[in-house]
């Protein structure tokens, strides 16, 4: 692991992802850029001394002259975003499978870098959207991939937050500090932190793409150098339109990311706040409510689930159905066998390209006095 | 009563809810453009034959003809939007009061002469915008009013419909046809039928004034001639900024219109299919469920709630709320008193105006290349 | 009107009820005990000086000496439970129509005898479990009916209240005094309030019949004389079992009376607070929500429903489907038809005795040592 | 571990709680009574072959002769219920700390001999009743015992399933067949089974103790030969009443588990379908809902908290927190320190007996016809 060193949020929940369904083991880390932090950070984690190591260019080099049977095989990298394109570059070419927080890089140009080097080197590669990986999540891409819904026409993705209301990063908490600090996130806030995984999860679940971005985006909180507030009207490339929504200054808000999509024939929703529910409504029969675990659900929804129905899943087991299923995938590859269609459903790098186009291109919008935007990668 | 002959829809809504307090009773009544099927309305409502007649111009002039005590005091007007203006206006000055059925014009130019004639006149006018009768919706404005959330820095506002999935109008549905075609509705669809209704709650519930709009207008169901769908986003006059959308196409929705409110110190949250909570919320303590009836609501709240906490109310006693304010009115008038500030919370000639322009600016905004349009009147 | 003058909660509610559809009108009353209160409460609310009565034996005994084209045809009684069994006797006996709240009387050997005078006069007679009219609780039936359900197993009932937490009667407010007074209320406290709702829900849901009660009955807030708590363990004629509680103790509760039912092949569930809903269950398939105005719902639901879906109806409507349901029935027999099958679907004197039947059985059973009571009528 | 082999289902549940939080490493197993199945399984799971034992007794007398830096420290046990006597007096003898499945054992007889080993052996033991390590299940606790709802007058507590609808054993289904089978189960299903928890729910949540129990236990589906449904009046220690409902055979339910408590001031609800919310309500001012990650819970909430709130923990997680505080407790006697209250607050030797006398007495109370059946231990 890259990053996650105490004090950190996001390190923490990765390692209870890897662990929770046991494909994983811990066995290396340089958890900080500073030295002193990332020894007492690994000691703490229980790894030996001579696996914790001053930066994450050592660990890389120092793992790759290990004999295969001990190095590390995959490297999670959860630093902050200014700290993710060199270490997955150089872990990539050095041969090491990444697990890369979002979003994916600093900018776009990085990005498509970053997109070059895995196809280069042929590595996998997994980017944590984390909301793609709740089983209902998962069957509402299904259930609209099979036409249940006809042909998709609107699409509505909200992420509200409330914690940035005040000017947090001014009393130097960490976590607000980095996430609001143009030289450590990039060029956006909101959009950037949670934006990306609103606009993810609409492209995901509908399996469409946008074609073109009208945004407003708002800096709220007075001294905040990124914006903390925005909105952008969407459409995709079958000429269904949308609304993205992301905010950090919705005071009282928690963390209910929220997407509905309607078609022909139907529509359907789905919110973090009831994560094991996905609602299915239909325009002459009764709503439907899915639910994780239903005998009913595909194979997508089940192979991501595992405790009966109303004993709910939440965040920790979506985030390891990331984390699990690239390891399958990963282990498929050294077995020599195909990998299963419902382990390969994992973000990678085009998500994470597309991901990074979106920054820059609702951050553009937002400057804009034209109404709509191309979206440009 | 002029409109809401046998076979529409919003008449009889607005005879239930003038009925509920038992402020009003329904003596006369021009039912239809159809002087049979006006005949027909009006003997089945129990009418005298002499009090329903062929048109609105002979309802006018007959009954201003009667003695005081006989002839009718408030002239309901519920016809579709391109026979609003002529009956208002002619009503107006003709000495009667006017409760009158939104959007309150076939246009806004319409809509500056009505303001005019309601001026001049001195009667009194209501504008049916039902949401802004429910109790919590009350609620919601006072606590905002009170400074319970701070400043206001964000606005959601929603009305998701599906009943327009398809061509409707194509099957000759009394209601798709009529607020589907350009000569009765006017220049919008869902705009001008829900979208002004989600405008006002905005307005009303925040106390802001949009500034600017920047609209996405979209017509959905192939061979439809007005807009069907669309989102908008606001800026206000304090600086805040709102997304607000109108749907008629959003498939298995009903009429669940919601609004969202946010300012520095916590947020709020309405919704129809929850009509008797609203949910007041906080960054650092636990949110709140405000109930129709609870023991601590405002005089605004409690003075529209007619049975105990728990048992709930619902949109025709929300509608009746509109028309019991008015009546309140009109004898505090007659009785020469000064009505109560509670009485006088219904929407009148300036919420018109205010919702034509909305119309016109949403409808322009969605036709201009510019992303941000001044909200004129 | 018997009952309902000022100061009372009940009466005003029938009013509405019976305003909503306009299918009556006041013409007169005896809205107290004490002459100048009726008469105060019967000029206030706008009936001529002679319709005013002094008490009920007047009412009834000068309205049958009108002709008949202006005498009243039915008499709604919304007094007190110790005086319902005497007007109503005594209105039956005269030969109007009667509709009477609930519980029926004041003891079960006046219902018995209520019975007997309703079938000796002929004249139609209605009960008002409220509940029983809401347009989900009569899908819930249909839908067991028609054997959605399979063989019912189980049924929970519950009707949760808070407002007696606190010894209220002690400060004399009207309601919490009569109700908690057994020369008023009768035996029951909460079960004869509420328990008896929560029983003909059961049974009019269900289409079953309670055979055996096992209860607790509690005097909870000290001083009370009446029980204020209490549940019950059921039997069913079908060999169900099922769980009745009413409690006025429940602090913080309002009214969300709720059901539950389930049988061989799902279950169904219905509560007041979302009163437009009805979740019905499989063990094979996503849950449904059934909604009040769905195009799919029954025509014992969609007669009793007046507004498009997603407009909620609420309480008052319920009420009011049984106020138009008794004068639908009322008119076919004035002209003289055969009333549909849906309008015959109100409470009616079979109701009631049960209800009073359960009064005294559930209270029988709290007092004795052995388990099982057997229902006895 | 001893249980939890191939095919098992809880075997795997307490594998995943014990890795969440990395207090756990799996080191040996006896899986299964099939010695065959051990050695799979075990190897599975990844251990060496010279740990996985042909029985628990094999695993118990081996673990013991290893070194003490080597050997397993806490034993947890996964097995039906007949076989958790036995190896749990066995692994507390031999000097283990032990972990193990409800119900505790299988008569009330062998609970109270544990009871007597435990405290003996002075080992620490731990009974996995789940749903105690919900953080706002401990919030509620809490506010209890704090004195916010003033002195609790009423408990509703239920456990509703579906999943025996049918006659599923005779279909081999495992988890079906053992508990149904007395041989296995004990004297009871559904009670047994999640009978206890909703039991262990009300005792710790409200702080009082079941001293009175009137039961309805009934055999619904043909052919089982244990109770799978039953509903228990109860009375508490300080005077509450109560009623416990657990049933296998609500077709439909899932898994939701619930609670309410109601005192003098007010009221609280959880139930397990929106697992991070609680509702706290009050006589005089808007219910509250407090939330898993708030900012003003209690340390017993955000002790055994992992994510910030909205990002929803679930069942593994509260799992995890029993495992979690067992192991801080474990480890503070290692280093000789004293367990901080929070960690100390998970279910042990006495809600263990407190359970099984729950069953004997819950079983009496339904084969008796008298009312009331003391609860003795």
């Amino acid at each position: 692991m890259i990053g996650g060193g105490q004090g950190a949020f996001i390190g923490a929940v990765h390692r209870i992802a890897a662990r929770i369904d046991d494909e994983y083991e811990l066995v290396c880390g340089a958890f900080s850029g500073d030295p002193e932090k990332s020894r007492a950070s690994g000691l703490s984690l229980g790894l030996p001394s001579n696996r914790v190591y001053n930066s994450y260019a050592e660990l890389i080099e120092k793992e790759k002259q290990l004999p295969e049977s001990e190095r590390v095989q995959v490297i999670s990298i959860v630093t902050p975003n200014h700290v993710h394109f060199a270490p997955s570059k150089m872990a990539l070419e050095n041969g090491f499978h990444v697990i890369l927080d979002k979003p994916m890089t600093f900018s776009l140009a990085e990005a498509k870098e970053l997109d070059k080097v895995v196809k280069a080197t042929g590595k996998l590669f997994c980017l944590t959207h984390t909301y793609t990986g709740y089983p209902m999540v998962k069957e509402a891409k299904q259930l609209i991939k099979a036409g249940k819904l006809g042909e998709i026409r609107k699409i509505y993705v909200e992420y509200p937050q409330g914690w940035l209301s005040t000017f947090l990063e001014g009393e130097h908490q960490k976590q607000a500090s980095w996430r609001t600090d143009p030289g450590k996130s990039g060029i956006a806030g909101a959009m950037g932190d949670i934006g990306t995984h609103a606009f993810n999860l609409a492209e995901y679940v509908s399996g469409l793409e946008v074609t073109q971005i009208c945004a407003d985006i708002n800096i709220v909180v007075k001294g905040r150098k990124l914006d903390d507030d925005g909105a952008a009207l969407l459409k995709f490339n079958n000429g269904a339109s949308g609304v993205l929504t992301a905010t950090q200054i919705a005071a009282g808000e928690e963390n209910n990311v929220k997407i509905r999509v309607y078609g022909e024939k139907g529509g359907l929703e789905w919110h973090q706040s009831d994560a094991n529910s996905l609602t299915v409504m239909y325009t002459d029969k009764p709503a439907e409510i899915w639910r994780t675990g239903g005998s009913y659900t595909s194979s997508f929804a089940s192979h991501n689930t595992r405790t009966p129905a109303g004993h709910p899943e939440g965040y920790l087991e979506a985030f390891a159905n990331l984390y699990r299923n690239f390891a399958l995938t990963i282990n498929a590859g050294i077995d020599g066998k195909e990998p299963e269609k419902e382990w390969l459903d994992y973000p990678g790098i085009e998500e994470g390209v597309r991901g990074m186009a979106f920054i820059e291109n609702v951050i553009a919008s937002g400057k804009s006095d034209k109404k709509w935007t191309e979206f440009k990668i």
